[in-house]
């Protein structure tokens, strides 16, 4: 095994590597886009220096949070991260938005969009990458999130959008899956309809405020609910709190949880084996795209795949005779 | 795309081809013993078998039945079989048994638990193979069915067990998946906690004579509990119904709601477009399985892969770089 450490990183990016270590946001801002830039140089540099910074990850809480457009995500991150901010915490904020890819363009981590966070040097904001499939944006999210730890945010927050595959990458990447619910009910059936909630270590109604009694209704069917499901953690029964981001009410108590959260799972040995086997995972998700796309390139493939799977399709060939003649192409 | 046909088979295997397409059931049990055979000669003459067979299969229907032990899975297989020889169909019954590869052998699919359907000439019941993972059984059962189709067999049941992921395997290869129930409530919420309920076409309760209101209300909370779930299907609810398969009560509305789920995904193309769905999915989860074995016996990878995972588990090394590394030791 190699030694990591500063010694591997390219020689033009020593000083990017120290400004990051120092906790310097615009040294981590330009690290992050040269982990997400699409050129080849880029990515050499960019590995060099994701290997360096690797012994100074980890050392942080990654939160997920997880909300249909509307639930008020932003308003809820905002008053997390300057309560969090007023406890002597720094935070980074991440986002993994399968939507910006489809439309060129952020819909979440946009800095407008939480003003007096984004204006406090404790706190970082990074919009989610504006192209490539919802894997290659969670990769860069992934990535992201180690640089982050290393310039010295000790608790990350990965916003993502009720939309396809994103819950599960974001769940994926993160300590604690936190699912942000509107107190209608409609809201928590598409939940269950889509498999979010058996990610979520922590169901929280938001906007309670309005009426009071509605919210508590809507989390009295949420624990219901919950308990017909099989809970994401075997040492954690996912706890269903209500609070008022806009008014900053049960912002204590949901901090108190997630600590609770956190100390439990710790305390099991679960909260390490999550990340390692979050982190084995994700090499192996690697490894089988990259062969995967390997096979994809082998040019005997490509000139033999339509008309196979045409064949598949026409029930002309078995799927195992056809999987054979493919594997036999690849392998030369 | 070669010619595919009877000129493929095996010059041995002329006599068993031909025996099997005029519907003998003992050359049919022959080619699934070939077919489920480790050799590697077998395993040549039982490609050439089934790719000559081909072409004279995909003409049945294909019914996944699932249930807990105790559910009465037999008795409801062995009514409902009689009830269709009635009927002037032919019947097979084969068996996905994860259970059968754990304790060596078979609990499912067999004769004496069926001893009136078993001594019919327009029967055919084969055991689960008791040897090989559940991926290499369920493999095994998807060649044999297409074997009893080509037998002639007109309606195919391949029955499993609420275990694992066999009813996903199950659900991969039938047309139309149903769940079989106990009137009690604790055994609909094992079904939604394994996330079988989402594959399931049509929810049975069984043994509805025991105890009839017992059997309504468990029906109606299902209904409702479904309503809350994602449907396999666009274009079909899953009714709920209940029988008595000792009582022979009930398989007419049964055989109804079948036909009329076929005739519904006929219509609307969803039911050849599941079977090329199922086709492809199969060829690539083969092609998946195939270049990670391949990649597993790379000598280079595996005096690798120890140190890489470990590197990886402890922090020291990206998933991102430890996948990187090994793709470059496996393709070199």
């Amino acid at each position: 095994m190699p030694e990591l450490g500063q010694s591997a990183v390219d020689a033009q990016d020593l000083a990017l590597f120290e400004g990051l270590l120092a906790g310097n946001r615009r040294e981590l801002a330009k690290a992050i886009t040269l982990v997400e830039s699409t050129r080849r140089d880029h990515a050499l540099r960019a590995q060099k220096l994701l290997d360096a910074v690797l012994p100074h990850a980890g050392r942080s809480l990654r939160l997920g949070i997880s909300g249909v457009p509307g639930v008020g995500k932003s308003t809820f991150i905002e008053a997390l991260g300057l309560y969090l901010i007023g406890r002597g915490h720094r935070i980074a904020v991440l986002a993994v938005d399968p939507s910006s890819t489809l439309h060129g363009g952020s819909i979440l981590g946009d800095k407008t969009r939480m003003e007096l966070l984004s204006q406090r040097t404790e706190a970082f904001i990074r919009p989610s990458p504006s192209s490539g499939s919802l894997g290659g944006v969670a990769a860069h999210t992934r990535e992201a999130l180690l640089l982050c730890e290393a310039a010295g945010y000790d608790i990350i927050i990965v916003e993502t959008v009720g939309v396809g595959q994103s819950e599960t990458a974001v769940a994926g990447m993160t300590d604690c899956f936190v699912l942000l619910q509107l107190p209608n009910a409609g809201d928590d059936l598409q939940a269950i309809k889509k498999g979010i909630m058996e990610l979520a270590d922590l169901v929280v109604f938001n906007k309670a405020d309005i009426d009071p009694a509605a919210a508590q209704l809507a989390a009295a069917q949420m624990r219901s609910a919950l308990s017909m499901l099989h809970p994401a953690s075997p040492n954690w029964k996912p706890p269903v709190l209500t609070l008022s981001a806009m008014r900053k009410d049960g912002l204590v108590e949901f901090w108190q949880t997630i600590e609770k959260f956190r100390t439990t799972l710790g305390a099991s040995g679960e909260f390490e084996a999550r990340r390692r086997h979050q982190a084995l995972a994700w090499m192996w998700q690697l490894i089988d795209a990259g062969l995967r796309s390997h096979f994809h390139q082998a040019p005997a493939v490509m000139s033999e795949l339509q008309d196979t799977t045409a064949a598949v399709e026409a029930g002309r060939m078995t799927p195992a005779e056809a999987a054979r003649r493919l594997l036999d192409i690849s392998a030369g």
